[in-house]
């Protein structure tokens, strides 16, 4: 799925939201440990009861790989199960040699399915090239949600901006806005403006609403483009909505809700 | 393993070599290719050849990965099957937040029984803390061996400083010579002089020795301290040295001499 298609399912659904599956074992509900793969189980009630408000999934890796092999396959079936027309995020933040992030590529991209990839810049942009495949996108840290962040990301450089707004003028020799994308915390709203003064055209990916506090109205004011240019992530707040027998209607109704608000933040931006 | 043992194995077996298990299924001898696990029959085959001429073990994730579940499975006997004694490094180059940062601890640490991992730094802090464990180490990028590193890891920042000097400025509030190291490549000479100065105590990951043409000598030079400190990685060089049915001796003879260089520098600097 490539950024046009994605801006038409927006436009569709009228949201902008992308349903982080992070499922943790000692976190779902109970009666679903009973299943034989109740990771998958529970993504499957989650896709059941939010793929008609959301337009994006992204899967954190790090939830996976903690169950072994097993963690794997139950990615394996989720991809499988997520419906046609909606973008698959890898959440994997990997960075690593050419040779080994072509085979990262290879993973994520050919095995599993995914159409974007989290990617640390640090090592450069070996790192990153492999990931430019046609109509797939890296997703590039920028300025990230957690509180340790700026401490690195903000570091001030000898031509007066900080790293952060530094890395998109490198970054830019690399890709452009048909196969980059940006994560951009909510929590980061200075930060969000001075990206999209510089970066007008690109999509961000925004962690931090929900759970970790952000504001959506005003990742709006910061982030929306012309193309909408926005996709808020959403995990804990969703995923976790309730621990009854019954939750799947719970994160229904968490997501029917997160749809209205989004609804009404691009009308009133004049979008849809 | 700590770092008291990873010296004490060096002065012993006269070594600071680090053999990378990075099996690629185009690459490895062809009558591997009839056993059901083939990527574990050749790492088998690989530390039989090397394990008497080396102290660590360095998987590269995304070798594994990029077959599915089936590569975790594979890379779990690895693991299982390296001796007592060395020092077992996941090369998996991660960066999240807290909580995710803390899955990726409890997968290599805890399932596979590693003793450290390679970490970008670029989401700060929070990215590195869950692998500060006793007894465990963090592996920090610094100063990449790949052709595209220098055009962020050389950033220059306001303080006159390149941002991977500037870095462990921060780093060094995070942790210390005991449960941090460095990647500093051995393509980046200048780099790992001025690194050194900066970090006189801690360890260096130093891959690029060999098929990437870093030079063993200059390493040595520049990167060598009272307590070692050096911990050079070799893949390719090693693991491809022959596609025979007896590819195991040629590794060994390749790693042989490799074992005889080390000894040779650790005599002429005085370590051993």
């Amino acid at each position: 799925m490539n950024f046009i298609k994605l801006e038409s399912a927006i436009r569709d659904k009228k949201s902008f939201l992308c349903v982080g599956l992070d499922p943790d074992l000692n976190r779902i509900p109970s009666h679903i440990l009973k299943y034989d793969d109740p990771i998958f189980e529970f993504n499957k009630i989650i896709i059941d009861a939010t793929k008609d408000y959301c337009v994006a999934y992204k899967p954190n890796l790090a939830f996976y790989e903690k169950l072994g092999p097993k963690g794997l396959e139950s990615l394996e079936k989720t991809l499988k199960y997520i419906p046609e027309n909606f973008f698959k995020i890898a959440d994997a933040k990997r960075s690593d040699i050419f040779n080994s992030a072509s085979m990262y590529a290879d993973t994520f991209y050919d095995y599993f399915d995914f159409d974007a990839v989290t990617i640390s810049p640090y090592m450069g942009v070996d790192a990153v090239k492999p990931f430019l495949r046609k109509n797939k996108c890296a997703i590039i840290l920028l300025a990230t949600s957690n509180s340790g962040a700026s401490a690195i990301q903000n570091i001030s450089t000898s031509s007066g901006q900080p790293l952060y707004i530094e890395l998109i003028t490198e970054i830019s020799k690399w890709g452009n806005e048909n196969n980059i994308m940006f994560v951009v915390g909510a929590s980061r709203t200075d930060e969000m403006l001075e990206i999209r003064k510089k970066a007008p055209n690109h999509f961000f990916l925004v962690p931090g609403v929900g759970a970790q506090g952000g504001d959506m109205k005003i990742v709006c004011k910061n982030g929306l483009n012309k193309n909408i240019g926005l996709l808020v992530n959403m995990s804990r707040a969703i995923i976790y909505a309730s621990s009854g027998n019954d939750f799947g209607k719970k994160v229904n109704s968490v997501t029917v809700e997160i749809q209205k608000e989004m609804q009404l933040l691009l009308q009133q931006y004049n979008i849809v």
